[in-house]
């Protein structure tokens, strides 16, 4: 482990953090807010610790090892954590430095659970910073660094297997930095075909923008208290389900799609599967909405399908209260944030292949009993999947149900009722947003006691990082030479 | 598959199932009640149905093979839910088919929800049948037709293999039969001795009688509508919580312990982890209560430690009206019913050397990170895992919390409310009993719908036949000549 290079690289995303902050400067100026004091000290603070880093710590030439990836991922993500709350800081926007990081741990991950309370009386400076967080996140930091990077070169594997989500990393080209290009393209293509839609839609530009850098990340901050709901328009609405549900799907699939092989959709196993998720859940939920609280059909559809596209690809955006709803789509709604989007996707939680191969391994061993000598692997798309990805899947999942029984029991433990504590973890854990309970889509995270809202900080970044990433940092043999 | 075999063996099991609804006949004479007609009615309808089933069928003199282990084990206990219910009905003492069904399914499967809403109400007699159907399907009622028949010869490993919960069956005898006799005299011999304890404890015979055999089978029924509390006495309670906690024991470990190996406890892996929950769980439980609720210290551990036991053993007495404790003491229980007792115990749901091996797993996955070429099989007790038994822990664990949230879903869209749902699933499911909500240990489960009744004794059967032994009947490949 070279620290050397760990901390140098540090350095060197906090600069990116830097610059980004400059856009929610510019924003300050042109809507002529007051702010730019509190702005230019965050950039400060941060562009100059990340240039003390650089000139302390000197790269290594060699590429990086397995383990320094794992490192500078997860260290690279709690950094961003505290430098991305200094504007929540600095502005004065948010007070404590817990609520600060919360906001910010929310953002990066693409969580989308916030402390807010009254959100339009936010400047749209701090506003326009809480959503572009969601953005950089989104697809991811360590990969934007990869994708403008070119001397990482090979090395950067490892942070492209550490960062990205899914079992497997998709590598797109030989060169992982070219990889990460054309990932971050098509995120930014899909970005400003959203913003056109939003525009064409009637929203104004400053919504637009913000609304788009949270549907791609999947991330759920909305700059309206109602959130979605606010526009009370049925294109809008569609519009933000169907690039969800675009930004809940695997980019690399995108991209083979857009270089004209359109049929790459169909026969992708995960894609199918994440497509009949989406339209049985939304099949009962309008039958539910329908039959138990007589809402018109065509409406019940239109709710149903928003609210699970959105819970399902983890970004929490809401168009109702679905408090409010009978148990049976409440229930629904918190099975499907565990499951999550695909892996390669912006969406969160266990993801889709995992689920399916899970399900598949669970029901083939009925299949063992029939025929005990049988050998029968598990099969993803006509490939074998090797027993290392299952045993991967498998620990994944079961240390994901694990912390999330811990989780909920602690939040238990600092008074709050069950179902708050379930879904907040739940939420958090899965990158969704919003809970049920007093965490529920018409509220926020701001009356949780500060030991709750670090345990749900962890949470999400344990969620994001896939927990192994994580994990990985708190054992010992890790740091040994 | 020999159906011949199949409806043979059958017919064997009825005319056990007849022999023993003698004993509720002989409690009805020595206290006069009226019903004796009722059992002799339901014992004709059994044993008649059963001599049938001998007399045309013809058992083939080969040994079974391993489907034709899983059908008799499956259909024998579906059967004894059936014909287990007619003491119910023709005594009149449940007037629905469907309540008499799931009194029987939650006997036998030694689940202990129930549908009596004033339990002292009840004859002796048929309070005296729905105890014993515990104490019978607790070892198991195939175990003991191997432990009688010696016939059943070689072929009985594989009714001893479908119906012993565990991921693998322990042989301690080179023949089945006597396997299966030692087990059930080890049973035989805790029984007589807790019933020496209750008895001294000051309880009346037909009590103790009772309560041990619901107590050996961690079944939960009790003849008395506020269970174990209605004594108010610390010694009942503590020697309850002592026996409970024997029966949620590996039964093949009390065998090698009363041997005189001593040691063979403390070095199970399993026992230690078994212990440690308990001691854990009940630490937490008890600070919380006296920390809340102000209960004095050693109440709140006496309190605790009961319920600890009494739910994960999956056994269901109470003492304690749980519902009105603290959130994080309920969560805390709730989470305890998904990992139960030992396996080869007669304990329910997911068994602890199961869960300790998923736990191990999940963080032998963070060391493959740091060391990616390193070959790190899972071990208990220094033995390393196959991974057929592996992959067969995954399968089951995820079923179970597959069929756990389809279940729970399917309670929502009947009406039930989250916690009800959710917790009457996971304590029939895992043959705990009372959950929370309106099916807690102070209710019943008599105001649920017929859907809802026939969906929690499916989840039962499941939970007691581990899953696969139930499902494997539904895949058309099973039946196949």
């Amino acid at each position: 482990m070279s620290f050397s290079t760990l901390f140098n690289l540090l350095g060197f995303l906090n600069l990116i953090l830097a610059g980004s902050m400059g856009l929610p400067l510019l924003v300050n100026w042109i809507y002529g807010e007051p702010h730019a004091r509190g702005f230019l000290l965050a950039i400060a603070a941060t562009a100059f610790s990340g240039l003390f880093m650089m000139l302390i710590f000197r790269r290594s030439r060699r590429d990086l090892t397995h383990r320094e990836g794992f490192a500078i991922v997860a260290l690279g993500w709690i950094s961003a954590t505290f430098f991305g709350a200094l504007p929540y800081l600095f502005t004065g926007s948010l007070a404590s430095l817990t609520d600060a990081c919360f906001e910010a741990a929310s953002g990066f991950t693409t969580t989308g659970s916030t402390i807010f309370t009254e959100i339009q009386k936010h400047p749209y400076s701090v506003l326009f910073w809480r959503n572009l967080t969601q953005w950089l996140g989104g697809m991811g930091i360590l990969l934007l660094s990869l994708a403008i990077l070119p001397f990482l070169g090979v090395g950067g594997m490892q942070l492209y297997k550490a960062e990205v989500p899914g079992p497997t990393a998709d590598k797109l080209r030989p060169r992982i930095s070219q990889t990460a290009r054309i990932l971050w393209e098509v995120y930014i293509l899909f970005s400003a075909a959203e913003v056109l839609t939003l525009l064409l839609g009637g929203m104004n530009l400053f919504d637009a923008l913000c609304h788009t850098f949270s549907t791609m990340a999947t991330g759920g901050f909305s700059p309206k208290n109602e959130s979605i709901e606010f526009y009370r328009s049925p294109f809008l609405e569609y519009s933000i389900t169907f690039f969800m549900f675009l930004a809940g799907a695997n980019f690399a699939l995108h991209y083979r799609f857009l270089k004209g092989n359109v049929k790459v959709l169909w026969r992708d196993t995960e894609f199918c599967f994440y497509t009949s998720v989406v339209l049985l859940a939304t099949l009962f939920i309008s039958l539910n909405l329908w039959l138990s609280i007589q809402k018109e059909f065509f409406q019940a559809f239109r709710l149903a399908i928003f609210q699970v596209v959105s819970i399902l690809t983890t970004t929490g955006f809401a168009t109702a209260d679905f408090e409010q709803w009978p148990p049976f789509s409440q229930y629904l709604l918190l099975t499907l944030m565990f499951i999550g989007g695909c892996a390669g996707s912006t969406g969160g939680a266990i993801k889709c292949v995992r689920i399916y191969i899970l399900l598949k391994q669970g029901f083939q061993e009925l299949r063992k009993l029939i025929h005990p000598r049988a050998v029968l692997p598990v099969k993803l798309g006509g490939k074998v999947v090797s027993p290392d990805t299952l045993s991967g899947i498998w620990g994944l999942s079961f240390l994901y149900l694990f912390i999330f029984s811990m989780a909920s029991l602690a939040l238990c433990m600092l008074g709050s009722d069950f179902l708050t504590s379930v879904s907040a973890v739940a939420a958090t854990l899965g990158n969704v947003g919003p809970g049920l309970g007093t965490v529920g889509p018409a509220e926020n995270f701001a009356h949780l006691s500060v030991a709750a809202k670090w345990i749900l900080m962890a949470c999400m970044l344990l969620g994001r990082l896939e927990i192994y990433t994580l994990l990985v940092l708190l054992i010992p043999d890790f740091w040994k030479k």
